[in-house]
Order: C-alpha cells, then structure tokens, then sequence
C-alpha cells in the first residue's frame, strides 16, 4: 500500500499516522525567518540572548511548515492529498536551533459531506513534539478525504 | 514614530493596520511547495490542472508565511516583536500564481495580564486578501503585547 492510498473507507476514528525526526539546524531557522518572519529572535542568535525567548528561537511558521513536510511524507496519507480547509494552532514551547521534531496525526471525527456523497471531512489532531518528547505544536484541522473513485486523478 | 514603536498603552479595539501588496510568482509557489509541502497541485503547475483545485495553487502555508512576512514589515508595529500564542487559521479561497496579496490586522480585543502586570494579550483578526479583494485567508491570533518599559530589550 503506498503511502498515498488511503480512502476515506480505509479510515476511522483513532487511527494514528507518525513521521519524523527532521531536525531543525540554526542555518534553516535563520533563513527561512529572514524570508518570512524578520524577528531578531529568529534571524540572529546572539541578539535572540535579550528577547522574549531568551535564546534563539524558531519562528513558529517554520514549526508549522516543516511539520507540513512530514505530514506530505508520510504522517498524512490520504488519496487526493493533504487538503485543509481551516485549523487551530498553537505552540506550547519554542523550538530551538538542533531541536529534532516528530509528528502523530490522530483521526479524531470523520463527518460524510452532506453535499458531496464522495467526500466527508476528517477533524485531525496533529501533535509535534522535539527529541525530549516536549509537545512544540498542536494542531486541529479539518481535512478533506476522498471516498475511493472520487479523489481527483493526478494523485491516485 | 517607528514601525516597531506601538506598546499596549497606545493600543485599543478597532485599531487597524494594513500591509502588502506582495506577489506570489509560480516560481516562489513551486520553491516554497517543493521544500514544505510537496503535492503536485502545489509544486507541479501542470498536474495541477486535473487536481482538486483544477489548476496551480500556493500551498496554505505558503499563504500563512507570507502574510507572516507583512505583519512583521508593517501590519502588526508592537514592540517586543510578533509573539503569537495560539491562532485559528481558514483558507476559503486558494491562491493563484501571480495573485498580489494584502493584509489588515484588526484590534479585537485586548485582556490585560493578570500574572504579569506588564503585559496584555491582544486578539487580532489579520485578513490576507488578493488583488480582487477576495479573502485567501482568515487568521484570529492570541499575541502577546508589552506595557511600555516592559517590552524585552533587543526590539525596542
């Protein structure tokens, strides 16, 4: 079963997904801050010393981007992809330069679409914790899932 | 005034700031999908015309970092920085390649600290739309903001 092949009859509440570890280093934690989050305390270390965080810290998108990754590679695998409509987010603890992260992804509800018979949503909770099993990101999503027959071609 | 100046005493509900617009080019939309979030309707503009979203869209998070990258420039000026806690984040509506996005983040609430009398947390609904005023993107975000001479050293 590749890791792409699950329909929504496949699923059910409960099921459980993990990918991981991908570890964040200081260089990916400063670039992609200077593109998308220009904070002192993600974009130079030793400034990072005085800030809130007391320390160099991740920006919390590159939290939620790398997360994404492991979500596309293997924690989330659905027919027709990883398509969310709307999610809650938060993050209990910052991630630090060396800091290797992991995700679980947790089926929490399955709702068929009224509408669209091929189609329900999934409510997820996606949890990623660093190498000390520290939980960094929590994440509730509502996700599309494909009954088989009805996920769009180019992912089948 | 510097972009960077505001703290809570200048803060109160309703106060609006605006940033943008910034481009997303199909190049930038495979790069930041090839390396985050790797599904063909986000990193390949030809599959992408049999998928979901029947054409090349930005992945959501793509969408997320980029408004990210406005705020820090110009749509949320606190001192101390942008320290989110927590967010409920909607996509209703994808974006395109070369679709040029904005944002206003409002003031919706501001609950002052009752374990740290120099801080508050600031509710702040930061709407992303395109170069049609369609809304790509809905973010409700917890953030911290500090009391003037208690924001942490290196931002002020």
């Amino acid at each position: 079963m590749s890791k792409k092949s699950l329909y929504l009859d496949d699923l059910s509440r409960g099921m459980r997904f993990t990918a991981g570890p991908v570890t964040l280093t200081e260089e990916a934690i400063v670039a992609f801050a200077r593109e998308f989050d220009p904070q002192p305390f993600h974009t130079d270390p030793q400034a990072a010393k005085t800030s809130f965080f007391e320390g160099h810290v991740a920006s919390g998108w590159h939290t939620a981007a790398v997360t994404m990754r492991m979500l596309v590679d293997a924690a989330m695998p659905f027919a027709g992809g990883s398509i969310g409509l709307g999610l809650e987010l938060s993050w209990p603890k910052p991630v630090r330069p060396g800091d290797a992260l992991s995700v679980t992804t947790e089926i929490m509800d399955i709702t068929p679409s009224s509408s669209k018979p091929g189609r329900a949503i999934a409510t997820l909770k996606t949890t990623t914790t660093n190498q000390n099993g520290e939980v960094v990101q929590v994440m509730t999503s509502k996700n599309i899932v494909f009954k088989r027959g009805h996920a769009p071609r180019e992912t089948v």
